[in-house]
């Protein structure tokens, strides 16, 4: 059978490793992952009380009008219901963002080693990508190829932090790009780990609402996956001016996140509590890894999200990854990216100790 | 902002009102929706347990084989797990057929008056639309169009039994149309509801292991969305070769269901005594509504589904179904379908109770 020509081009994600995957085929009894930049702490307690609460209305569709959902983040980012759409996972917001404004005739920037599913979405229309020399965001790099290619450039991704090398841009930086581009240019600032970056360091911390009054193209992308520990629940959300949500909405699928996931968001959302110890967890135990990277000299970019990159030069990161799955520590090699690197998600204490330990025997 | 041209051509789905906004809107205490085709019996029991053990993993991603699922499936069809993709809701599955077969360049066909969805998304590749004058299937028609425009129909859409109509063909008819058209035009039976067709009827029954093994262009549909009561989990699945599954998967975003429907899912396939239950009183109760229409000159197609079309010559569909939500009555009025018409889901006995009380009130 023959299919439509453009799939020839396109590529899959590869994702994380499940546990009870690796369980079974390394015969390993305890896993422990530390691959997905999930969070360590498990479900929050309200999330989980409120997915007991509604797991009867299975049955039920979803509102697809997600009101209590918008009215609550509306409320949260002082922004207007109609400039917000929710989406399975901040993934599918990507997805709108590049059907709405990719085609074979433009193209799209984003630094050198960026999400993967910015080029995977791209791919699907044809679009051609630009990425900058430097792997992690150089706002003189990013400004110079989008004048060199600003005719055909139409979308720029910003990572803020950047997943999966974990620098970030303040947010002073992300408004000077912003001035800089044409109004026709959909800037997507993908805020995934934002949450983690603003409790470090707080001129990394940016505000929706104050994007959005001042710039008519740009795109804030958040998700429910990372801080607020949902995500098997695939949620996430868009901010935009109405034009903007507008265009999404003729591409969203209906019912497109479900009602649980609906119901968990708002409740986490609330979790100040859970919030506060996942925060506070991440950093102190990501000083043990720096502290492991600086004694066994191992480069590292000090890290504004929930994970830590570390490069090798001698060592192979596929080698050292397999090593861990047979003791059944999951780590995320980096190679598919072209990095000989490894991406550890900051997990609770005794898992990074036992990582630590596995580790320091293989290197 | 210039958007892609396409998107000026797209329309929205409709979906089914939501319970807790039309309560709130119409100031009613107790509202009953009949409108989605929801299983009337709630959530299956042994889905709400596997809901209520699995919610403390929603932190964790989606194991995005999703063999555990698969495995059930292949098992339930005696089909390989190479033949089976899971989406959110059968609806994506569409979606992939569309977009892997359809462009600017061809078209798909189907009956007079079929599920929305299908059209909805083809709009999406800019290919053209064929309908049979018939609103309902007519094989023959459907045989004549496609024998006429056979250079341009990549894609046929049968909805087997036939949503919003509830009529349904025979097994034998589908094969017969699947040995008539072209190897390289996909045929999607959409067996959303083929459940409770092949218990009023087992002439109506599909099995997806003997199309697959004849027809290499036949793609099965099912969804967990009816019978099996997780609407609101938005999970379903396509059986095909391997060849198209594959070019599905091209398009599939990682993780595309929640975990927690995936699990749900599993466990809902098991649970037989709910099964008989939701058939039985499908059945008995549509009985009702035939007697119903009888007594008060209602037109309507019998129903191989789990909800009754009723049509209407003078009084106007759009009215019958505002007074009705005024009632806290929730139906689902087909003047989008471009018909003078209602659907209403079989509800529990009381749900038609008051159904039958209110609506003998306003005809």
């Amino acid at each position: 059978m023959k299919f439509n020509d453009f799939l020839n081009n396109l590529s899959n994600y590869e994702p994380g490793k499940d546990i009870e995957v690796i369980a079974r085929e390394y015969g390993v009894s305890e896993v422990i992952k530390l691959a997905s930049n999930e969070n360590p702490l498990g479900t929050s307690p309200l999330a989980l009380k409120a997915l007991q609460e509604n797991a009867h209305k299975a049955y039920l569709y979803p509102d697809d009008s997600m009101s209590e959902l918008k009215m609550k983040l509306a409320s949260k980012f002082k922004v207007s219901e109609k400039e917000l759409i929710i989406g399975a996972g901040s993934d599918q917001i990507i997805e709108y963002a590049v059907h709405s404004k990719l085609n074979t005739q433009n193209a799209f920037l984003q630094c050198g080693v960026s999400f993967a599913m910015y080029e995977i979405y791209a791919k699907q229309t044809g679009a051609r990508c630009y990425k900058t020399a430097s792997i992690t965001h150089d706002l003189s790099e990013l400004k110079a190829l989008y004048s060199k290619h600003k005719d055909e450039i139409k979308l720029v991704f910003l990572c803020v932090p950047n997943n999966p090398l974990g620098e970030c841009l303040n947010a002073s930086e992300v408004e000077d790009f912003l001035s800089f581009v044409d109004e026709d240019c959909l800037v997507a600032i993908d805020a995934a780990y934002n949450e983690f970056a603003s409790f470090k360091d707080e001129k990394k911390h940016l505000e929706p609402q104050k994007l959005l009054k001042k710039y008519k193209n740009a795109l804030y992308l958040g998700t429910f996956s990372k801080l607020y520990a949902l995500g098997g629940l695939r949620i996430g959300y868009g901010v935009a001016n109405e034009e903007i949500i507008k265009a999404f909405y003729k591409l969203r699928a209906p019912f497109n996140v479900t009602n649980l996931s609906l119901k968990a968001a708002v409740a986490a959302l609330d979790d100040e509590d859970f919030i506060s110890r996942t925060l506070e967890n991440n950093f102190n135990e990501m000083k043990l890894y720096e502290e492991f990277a600086l004694k066994h000299a191992i480069s590292f970019i000090p890290s504004y999200t929930n994970f830590i990159t570390y490069f090798f030069d001698e060592k192979n990161s596929s080698d050292l990854s397999e090593k861990l799955l047979k003791k059944g520590i999951i780590i995320r090699n980096l190679k598919s990216y072209g990095l000989n690197a490894v991406r550890i998600t900051i997990g609770k204490p005794y898992e990074n100790e036992r990582f630590f330990t596995e580790f320091e025997k293989i290197i």
